[in-house]
């Protein structure tokens, strides 16, 4: 079908939704569903995602050229995604694999709308998962000694699947700045903690230590900077003194698989939008 | 400060916000926050709020006859309503104040954007607490057998106070569609139960005698089918076997203040639009 | 391990506590976790789980037959459960297979402590999935018009089974009275909806026509009344104004899952006893 | 009435429950409810509250007297309390007063089970809520400059009053280790985040700044490390990108309110036992 998201972030002025909904109207296209933010309609930053069909057969290569002078005149930074263009996807994965099965569940179900290319991991615990469900699989051993090599790699089986999008399924490895560079708000991560609460290692059993009564998980945007990216989706979970820090990890397991569902599903309808160090979730 | 929503219904078709948008652009109009839903851009219903603010001194009759020729044009059922304009609101309350109680702090506190215009009961209880809070305070009899004559009375003094929206704070009398007539989709009830589950009477003692493991709220309009109006709000709260049917209705009264609250602040704001036997929620 | 659980269920009367425990104190035995509640401690009912582990090899009958005294000077309903016994479940299944797969998952993680002996469905759809996990399939074909003959094949692989508990993961069929006579308060099944609202077929759509913020779904013990039977447990998830039929299906998919796995490890805990058409849950 | 409540802990050990509940039967002692816990029965910590009514009149001097070789045998920290001898209660506010609503109408409503026997504030803006509700209060200047003698001027209207607990409805002041030393484990302290996120200062700006997707309370004890102190209690409420920084604080008085008045009434019910730096709420 001819569906299209564009997903808009400019400085804020009067006439940006007049522009470009006249521009819609004149390509006959009808709207699916518009949100629309602004940080301060006198000066700030305007967010602005549309979906909608066009009626006729449209080419995204005339639709974005067309759009160019509207974008030019509102300093747009923006984006133009045909809907069945699905994004391409790589996991990360470690030894704990329950993030990678609801992933694999949920599209599976089709309830994912993305390719899942290719899962990678330094471990070979995913392997049969994986080829159960007919994704290719890469064993790439890493760890903070053969980083270099790790990486390079890695950035080698991105290339080769065309990877859009790289989600760290509890992949237990920090990755180097000069791998984030190249997938810059396309990294997303499931920390299993309540950021910025225990942020870094062992976050259930520091929790455990700390007593307290809900246990979290955070999905992010990998930055630099560890555990402090921009946040996607958190959630809780409520526990209990009677709970040991196992009880917690699996209590918190259930956290994480939601979580970073609902981050990644956001994420590939294109519904997410990084603004300084936070999200606007359309 | 000239500051607007605009809220809009109408069948569905395209170039209403390109019309909609171009029309507060020529007005030179910052739009400060936007939402819209269709059921159906293929034939289905529209739904838009804007709420704007114009740069110069505006005149509400003039903004309404200028956008007269659109609204015709996409037979819209629209309403401008100018951001200072409170909307005038009863309660009506009979013995349990919790309801009235939270409305007035969060009045108080500046959080509801609203006219706490007069309360209204059948019982004396509520006297102190509405003179309190400085608002006038009205002791209308009512039960099943003066019904008439009490609605007579009730609505003689909403007119007097020029009453645009009635809060049912856990008033216990059923209503006429005679009187509700006069308010529609403007009467705001809080049904404790989680509805459809538990229509009618003693919610909470049916409640406890089903063992639900959960126990709920609902905020909705009032209709003449009772307790099957568009529903504004829902939420619940987790209860065990230990909880007996006095202390959900204890739990029970935390989730009727809040949800009710959210129902009333999102209907003040112009944020609740029903649609059939349903709402949207802005 | 020499780990027990004992679970008593008797008229409230004093000494009840100190008999039991000092019954446990003579046999050297730890208590592990202990929960009581009392209707009313006047006359009411009163219900015990204590789960100990005894020093010395015990004999489980031995224990039972030393019990047996205080058994009945307190006129106790009760059951004495070696821990490593596991219970022996079957799932029976339909067509929609993510509470299959929750359970399978769970139990392969060994978060599940019970034995899943087999699956059974009157479709073809789950095969794969029960034998990737290695656990026995049997299609049974069942619907209204061959109850009779679909229940009598059904109750004969239990039988090979032994199974104790039956678990309803979306199985769309219903049973008779005769079918669960055999397993009082042994059946457990999820019910997409936040009962009682909703009871009966198609809760979804009916959810979706009535407008509900918040769908749910409820796992309880399956008696003749369709879906009145104990609740076990309950759990909702916010929905609104844009979501579909469809998209409340697949929100409450995930509810449906999470509820009923909770259910199931309590009830293969012994943490549920049921009590009139309530449950409690310890 | 004749019912009273009995918090224990000590070092677990075989015959502990046989032992008391013993005591309670020759005592014709009804048990109402019963809770314990172990951390681990093999030389763990071993806590257990029971609340009785005995049927004859009773003394609580010579039940404790009574109980006291059973309690020197087991090396038991306990405390028995007369349920009808309500805690005295000082709560401390300073300018915000939502939490101090809160507690005042959970009081008169019949819903907090003590004695609110004085309001102190370092500002005048409580007085009037105070002397609505009946309550004394005290205007006692606070900041760090005059530390000393604002705890000197407390601690002598906390004697006054004979206060066994004091809550800090927020009360922004720091209180020094030899105030807290008066009342350890009895200083009740609201903090406005989801601890440990966010301790000390402006944690709402904070939480905006981090753009978290969920803001949080959290009731603890207080100790004289800052917002270190055992958590009683913890909940939150979701937020989202249009959230400001002013509505992340509306937001989060809701939440601070509720986790307040929850941890104060298990707090006056003898519910919380504290273990180290954790609690344990029955």
């Amino acid at each position: 079908e001819n569906r299209y998201r564009i997903v808009i972030s400019c400085p804020d002025q009067p006439g940006i939704v007049a522009a470009v909904s006249e521009f819609l109207y004149k390509q006959k296209a009808n709207i699916m569903e518009s949100n629309q933010y602004t940080t301060d309609p006198d000066g700030g930053s305007f967010f602005l995602r549309i979906e909608f069909e066009c009626q006729r057969e449209s080419d995204t290569h005339q639709l974005e050229e067309d759009f160019q002078s509207i974008a030019a005149h509102f300093q747009m930074d923006w984006q133009l995604v045909r809907v069945r263009d699905l994004k391409k996807l790589a996991v990360f994965v470690s030894k704990e694999l329950h993030c990678l099965q609801e992933i694999l569940w949920e599209y599976q179900s089709g309830n994912l709308m993305a390719d899942l290319a290719v899962i990678v991991s330094n471990h070979e615990d995913a392997r049969d998962l994986a080829e159960a469900y007919g994704i290719p699989f890469h064993h790439i051993p890493a760890n903070k000694d053969i980083r270099q090599e790790a990486e390079r790699q890695q950035l080698s089986v991105l290339k080769q699947y065309q990877i859009d999008t790289v989600i760290l399924a509890r992949y237990m490895q920090i990755l180097t700045p000069a791998f984030l560079e190249n997938y810059k708000n396309k990294i997303i991560n499931i920390h299993h903690s309540f950021l910025p609460a225990f942020i870094g290692a062992k976050p259930y059993e520091r929790a455990f230590e700390r007593g307290v009564k809900l246990i979290g998980a955070t999905s992010h945007y990998v930055t630099s900077d560890l555990d402090e990216g921009p946040i996607i989706e958190q959630d809780i979970h409520r526990v209990n003194h009677k709970d040991k820090a196992a009880d917690l990890k699996r209590v918190g397991r259930l956290v994480e698989r939601s979580v970073l569902m609902r981050a990644m599903k956001w994420h590939v309808d294109d519904r997410v939008i990084v603004f300084g160090n936070k999200t606007i979730i359309f």
